[in-house]
């Protein structure tokens, strides 16, 4: 019998797509329970967790049970428990290309590949799993790319897009091949990551056209979950922030891409000013420093120290430290939007998915700002789910 | 002209009242803006903070200039500003009672009152206060009373406690004199202690039968505040809690008695028990610590470390040190309750006051268990202002 | 052949026991290497770790295998490869007295006794220990006693305590006993817990005539590390400490132990006033809370918060968060106070051993108040070893 | 009557300065005591501190009262106390050159000045002040100068120097200036700040030859200060630090010149490496981050979050938050540096004053490494003041 949903994950080796897989053949073991799960036990249609398989590709030939062992992430008891079923799941051959992610480990790709020829590799990749699947959707866990200008003409507009793939444009991202490849072939498709793809415009337009639902960008897992859960409660009793100060301490490959990036990243934070959204000013003295941290590996810490004044002007601080697990909070988050994008697909709903905002660092809209505050998207969510 | 909104406030010369006091004069001067009111800024019908006016009642008989001067909360130029308007205020000869707080620091009360005569004479206060201003409002910012059974027959119903004052009953404490006394004259009562007053089913039926209304407890300020912010984020992500371990270090007048009351108090924190009812489980190992420290002061702090499983049951923890100060946070509090409880009775809305839930840290209901959400609690307020 | 060190554990069953014996067998295979152990590397006479050969007493029957397992202090690895000689050791039977410890799991005791038979039988398994051993050490892990009081005329002489055993008096204590039995053996006896045994004046004598070295008490592992690390270093920077908020949670056996004695033990602290006699004044609010919290285990975690003022009388924080294992701090210390008592006899140096207060909360003297600053206390020891 | 010493401060009108000058006033005045202030109480022969007397350059020409306004470092009381005698202290007119500070606030300089004329300028202020002060110690507390390479052939002897000098050359700092201008007049120079000044082979060589005392540099304040007492102790215990991450914010002028010259002064940092010299390997992960943070003004906070491995190879962290106040720290250690100079000026011993190592980040030694723990630095000192 075919499973009901087909998970195709772009970058299934890392961390992130081995703690997926893992999971979910745990679940079905019934080794664990659905703790961390958000939309476990709701009385909802979304599709049940056992009824998820897995696929992907991945610039890294190993099989899924290396890349555990690389990872770290399981515990003995549990990698002995999914080794065979981990062994099992070979990536697919992927898309790469250096100018987007210069430190490529791995060489499960062509790199001079032509962008039709990439697209139709995907697009058969994804029609074979189909084959299988009741249903397919594809996630992407890969490493961050190196950001481009999103507003060049040749993502404002479908036909521009598909004139830059014709003429093989290297303004195009692996990433945002993978996208389009989902949505030609009608498969929902959700960035977990803050690399540009579904939310260039001509996508968004091609989602919307073709009744495709998208979703993204970058889960939102360890800080900014806190801190869009803090920050409204500040506004709510009228605590005025005069300064934000945020440091992420990481030691997975993750980490290290991000501290490559630093410069380009936190201009894309500071654009986006979450904290901006949720108070309705800005805060002066916002600073986030993302620093890769070899000792911790998965492990992932966060410090943020929040000064603010309250009555009579007077300064009070709240500090918060997070010793969190940034693929134990990432993996069920990324399962649970595939249920949805699958779900908004069976419900004919097609385009940019906005009450998944919950999820994401960057939450996509149709048209305007998004919503930030935590308990708001999570209302925004729920009632979806309900309708 | 009379002012619009007269405030009676029990424990006046109290480190809250006088920041109540301070800060509204400081207001109406413009030297200081509205940061830290709620419910500042929004577009409601509530009375203007310049047209309050305080008065009240104090075991200690010094003015409410030596009081903060004691107290030591406003900056040395605040203090300047408002030392004259608040030399003015000379408390109220108050009820007091040292079988419910052993240590009354202070002269300014007749220990052995008859019951009827103490409330003839909160009356008495209250009816004078009216006749300079429009409408009159009575907060509790008391030293917390020493706890008793609830459930007892002379509090269940308005007869029995009636039959109870007039026979001078030892279970009668003074905040049920005060509340008593308030609910009679027809003025809205605000409890922000954790002492048992108007929440005695006795005057709970009184207020719903006289059209007054009331609410309470304990007023949300520091930890609890946090509390009930992050356990719904945490619930909504499916993060399952395993410990909570929280510490208050407090060196004001308010926690020295606590920490005489320790063992009570705790007791009460957990029958309510916040987190069973956010989380919708028991946290096995919540455990609530106050400790009064002499060096801070009015400054308080919070510490509070929260064990909690994700996904795979991997155990993750959050550490929140909360350096705050006390009455800097519960003083606009206390103002927005009163200012509240004027537009309730306005309105024609008497008892239990739910929907100001998202002030107390234990809040009334008129039946069944009360919201603690922060999120919800602050959505039912401003459903309720906006109505 | 012999092994060159034999220590007997009173209490081998318990978390810090069984990761003795685990961690020199460990060193033994090669597994781990000397990291926590602060001797090592020293070009000094002490005995090698793997000259050290184990047994002990413990109220629990169950073998070190088994007790490996409860305690959970062991990755699995590490288990498996010291499974089999943890399984080799089983405990012998043990003095135990529910006047001194009231919640006593196990059975591997006669209630009975008389002090008398008690002794003979330690005595008995000490000798049979140290015919396959060229020296016998004792070291004390057994949980914490009830404390008594110190000063009584039983304890004030030798002849009087000698007195007391024949008359099997209900003050001497199962920890006095072992220590009197080991004394009289000629064996060296090192007290890691904070019970009274060997520091009562009729044994410190009795160690002293007899040439016999004993030390103690207290390990100091955790907190009161870091406390008499940071203390003397205010000092030397002339901040004054205002107050010092300690706490404790811990969740394991000791942790429950301690909770139980709570008053007693933070009694015996105050006097023993480790700030006191490192800073030259009394700091009036130095508060230490010591939690019992399941979620933990044998992860202790130690939150202190120092309040001090500095030049112009101005107030500053220093914070301390210590995420620990109980465990894995003292039984290097254990094993270290082992080499030292082995190392103390061989150079024929009776009585208390001043020199090894580094390892202890509450360092036993000859006379006078002990050093409490680290840095003090290591210097002491190292010049000792280098002489 | 002459002052015993004269204190010459580059830079007097920063925080650090002004604190100085103000807390000898207070003192003088008996208003504070002398807490903060490390040598204090001892039974040495340093001058008093009510012996002291100030003057110095500033490249903004305010006096002293009006810089302490802009600096909020003093109370309200405090600052009424000492606005006199501050308003009469008004800077000399200082060397500057903006190619080793970019942004100069204030116009107190002639920019184009040889270096020969600078020197006779600074000469001559120092003279003039010596005239009416029994002894004279300059202490450098200017903002950080752009680093430059230490090991050019101009430093490398005194001929070279001077020959520097002459042609006018472009290497030669404005610190530089300062520090040979107090040798050549025979006055003891110290250099509380990480600028390059006494510390080149030239200078180092004239120090020697000419019987001057000189010391430095950055003065050991906040984290330095706590990392060098908390690094020997781990080291003590074998715990194996894994990665220790720093971070400091900081919003005063200081603060913001660092931000500017971040990659420079770790790069510095990590050279001296303090860690690697007190535990005897290189931390492999040993991240520092500074970062101006303008809601905390003198304010400073530093977090940091050390990694370290015990017994059996297991994992353990500490974490300090310290909350201290920059010139508050800073400004005792300045004095105290300017008594040791005068002190071994009078004991005629000159050139590098090793025995200071305890007030600086980085110690000048007259050869090889410096010693970094604090309480080795500490004994020297105490021995050196006993000696």
């Amino acid at each position: 019998m075919k499973s009901k949903l087909g998970v195709a994950i772009v970058g299934i080796g890392g961390a992130v797509g081995t703690t997926m897989v893992s999971g979910i053949e745990l679940l079905k073991q019934g080794l664990i329970d659905t703790c961390g799960l958000p939309l476990a036990g709701l009385d909802s249609d979304l599709i049940g967790y056992s009824e998820i398989e897995f696929a992907g590709w991945d610039l890294n030939p190993a099989t899924l049970a290396e890349a555990a062992v690389s990872h770290d992430v399981l515990s003995l008891k549990q990698f002995a428990a999914v080794e065979e079923a981990l062994a099992s799941v070979v990536p697919w051959r992927a898309v790469g290309n250096t100018s987007f992610l210069s430190n490529i480990e791995g060489e499960n790709f062509d790199g001079g590949m032509d962008h039709r020829d990439a697209i139709a590799q995907i697009r058969s990749h994804l029609a074979g799993f189909h084959e299988r699947t009741a249903e397919v959707v594809v996630i992407n866990l890969a490493s961050t790319e190196k950001l481009t200008e999103l507003s060049i003409p040749e993502f404002g507009s479908t036909e521009a897009f598909e004139a830059a793939l014709d003429e093989n444009s290297p303004a195009v991202s692996p990433a945002m091949l993978y996208a389009y490849a989902a949505i030609c072939e009608g498969i929902p498709y959700g960035n977990f990551t803050p690399s540009i793809a579904a939310d260039i415009p001509a996508l968004m337009r091609l989602a919307e056209t073709k009744g495709v639902p998208i979703a993204g960008k970058d889960g939102k897992t360890g800080q900014t979950f806190i801190k869009t859960v803090l920050a409204p409660a500040l506004r709510s009793r009228a605590l005025r922030v005069d300064g934000w100060y945020s440091t992420n301490i990481l030691g997975n490959r993750d980490g290290l891409a991000l501290s490559n990036e630093d410069s380009l990243a936190s201009k894309v934070k500071t654009k986006h000013s979450v904290l901006r959204t949720i108070l309705g000013y800005d805060v002066e003295d916002h600073i986030v420093d993302i620093r890769y941290y070899k000792p911790r590996g998965d492990d992932k810490e966060a410090w943020d120290s929040i000064d603010f004044s309250g009555f009579l002007g007077q300064s009070m601080q709240l500090k918060v430290n997070f010793l969190c697990k940034d693929s134990i909070l990432a993996a069920p988050l990324a399962i649970e939007i595939a249920r949805c994008l699958e779900f908004a697909k069976r419900r004919g709903e097609g385009g940019v998915q906005e009450q998944l905002s919950v999820f994401f660092k960057l939450p996509m809209t149709k048209a305007g700002e998004p919503e930030h505050a935590f308990h708001r998207q999570e209302a925004m969510l729920r009632s979806w789910l309900e309708a």
